[in-house]
């Protein structure tokens, strides 16, 4: 692992981390906020899963997250959305190969060999997070925008025990039933829809739901709205009794000022849970 | 109209006032909470409608609301939940004809000389409010448990623009599709289902949605999810773009402790749109 920055900021650490990651099979970069805290022991930590295009950096510099985790004593990671390098495989749509990994192990050709996101997220960088870093693993949140809040659910109610809280921003919540969602599905992981189903908010929390509390935040104005398909996980989320907020605010888009409006509340949920 | 009773709380003042209905064709009697403001000038008001086999009484006693009310500045009103008195018809079963006026214009017999409750609420008791106490008309908000809850929303989305903000506590909210409202449905409107289709908030929320914020709170534990169908309205909320917040609140059942430990947070987001 190598360190590319640390800056002070909000009396913590943010730093830019290479690695050589085995299960993607390239070089993979990473963003990490360490509250003042972890000088003097492992403190929890929150997932923070980015959208289609982006890269560790978005997040890291525009939704304003570290100021409220700087408050709560909670460290933040900002992991990259799908492999990189020259010899990965990629696609001229924007929403399908680098940028664009969907959070699933890809089988297919040609993107079985380095589209590992699954594995990445849910065992390579949170163990060389425990062994680098004052992280304490048994205190882990999840949170996501858009492409990233569909890995956070699917990440969440497929790991149970692994998450004490999850939180998604604008998610897409319904990918089996949605264009941004069918084409990647198929692309990474075949034709066999029921491969598909742990990769779908809905339908996971139709199968199994969520131990533990679930936040979700949508813009009405946002104008990806179709493609998200929210009422769907709203619907499965209440059908369950799932423990949990679903909420619509009015006039948000998509962009990072929802993100960013948001996230102190975010933050705070995750809190409550990772403290008490 | 007539003094029951007057008693100082929070500040204010809890009374008690019977009046002779006209609609209604009978004596009613209602519990008004008003602030300390009051004495200085017309004070917003928040609605709360109360569900099966209650009274004025049985919120104005045990949900708690009065606190957090006097806090906001705003004044409570509790209306009964059906006519009364020994020449108002009855059934035996506790969900059907006095407790049981599901805010409905009922138009068969033997309900449709006195079982008036929509006009009750939506024009005869804002009427004497207004002429009889220091009410702003312009500022009202509306809330309600269980089959209140379906009062509630069926109001605040009949009524275009009477209703600045409302809110619910596990209400009722699919009854055209519930042992919960068919038989009260067909009892007080006849089989017309077309004619039911006003009185159902999630129906309501396809058609019309309501022009301002919803906040609907719904117990995980609650021994009558079956029959209130929490799933349907936040569905319909969601595929709308309804601004609001559906929240499924672990380990709550459909009692007043359940009302009284999250009233304090509706009060406070009827005082935010009613001061607004």
């Amino acid at each position: 692992m190598q360190t590319v920055s640390e800056n002070r900021a909000f009396g913590g650490t943010q730093g830019v981390y290479t690695h050589t990651s085995a299960v993607c099979g390239c070089d993979m970069t990473f963003g990490l906020f360490l509250p003042a805290e972890a000088k003097d022991g492992p403190v929890p930590v929150l997932w923070y899963l980015s959208g289609l295009t982006c890269t560790h950096e978005n997040a890291m510099v525009k939704a304003g997250a570290q100021a409220w985790a700087a408050d709560a004593g909670i460290a933040l990671v900002f992991p990259d959305t799908s492999p990189r390098g020259d010899d990965v495989a990629d696609d001229d749509a924007y929403d399908l190969g680098k940028g664009a990994g969907f959070y699933v192990n890809a089988t297919q050709a040609p993107w079985g060999s380095h589209f590992k996101m699954w594995d990445y997220i849910a065992e390579e960088l949170p163990a060389l997070l425990g062994e680098q870093f004052a992280i304490d693993l048994d205190r882990q949140g999840i949170t996501g925008h858009s492409m990233g809040g569909h890995g956070a659910l699917t990440l969440a109610m497929g790991l149970p025990g692994r998450f004490r809280s999850v939180s998604a921003f604008a998610p897409i919540a319904n990918p089996t039933a949605s264009d941004w969602g069918r084409k990647q599905l198929s692309a990474y992981l075949g034709d066999d829809e029921s491969v598909w189903a742990k990769h779908d908010a809905t339908l996971q929390m139709q199968a199994t739901g969520f131990d533990g509390p679930v936040l979700i935040d949508q813009g009405s104005e946002d104008q990806f709205l179709e493609l998200l398909k929210p009422e769907c996980l709203a619907e499965a989320m209440m059908a369950r009794r799932q423990e949990g907020s679903f909420r619509m605010q009015r006039g948000y888009d998509h962009s990072y000022f929802f993100v960013s409006t948001f996230i102190p509340e975010h933050i705070d949920f995750h809190a409550e849970a990772l403290y008490s």
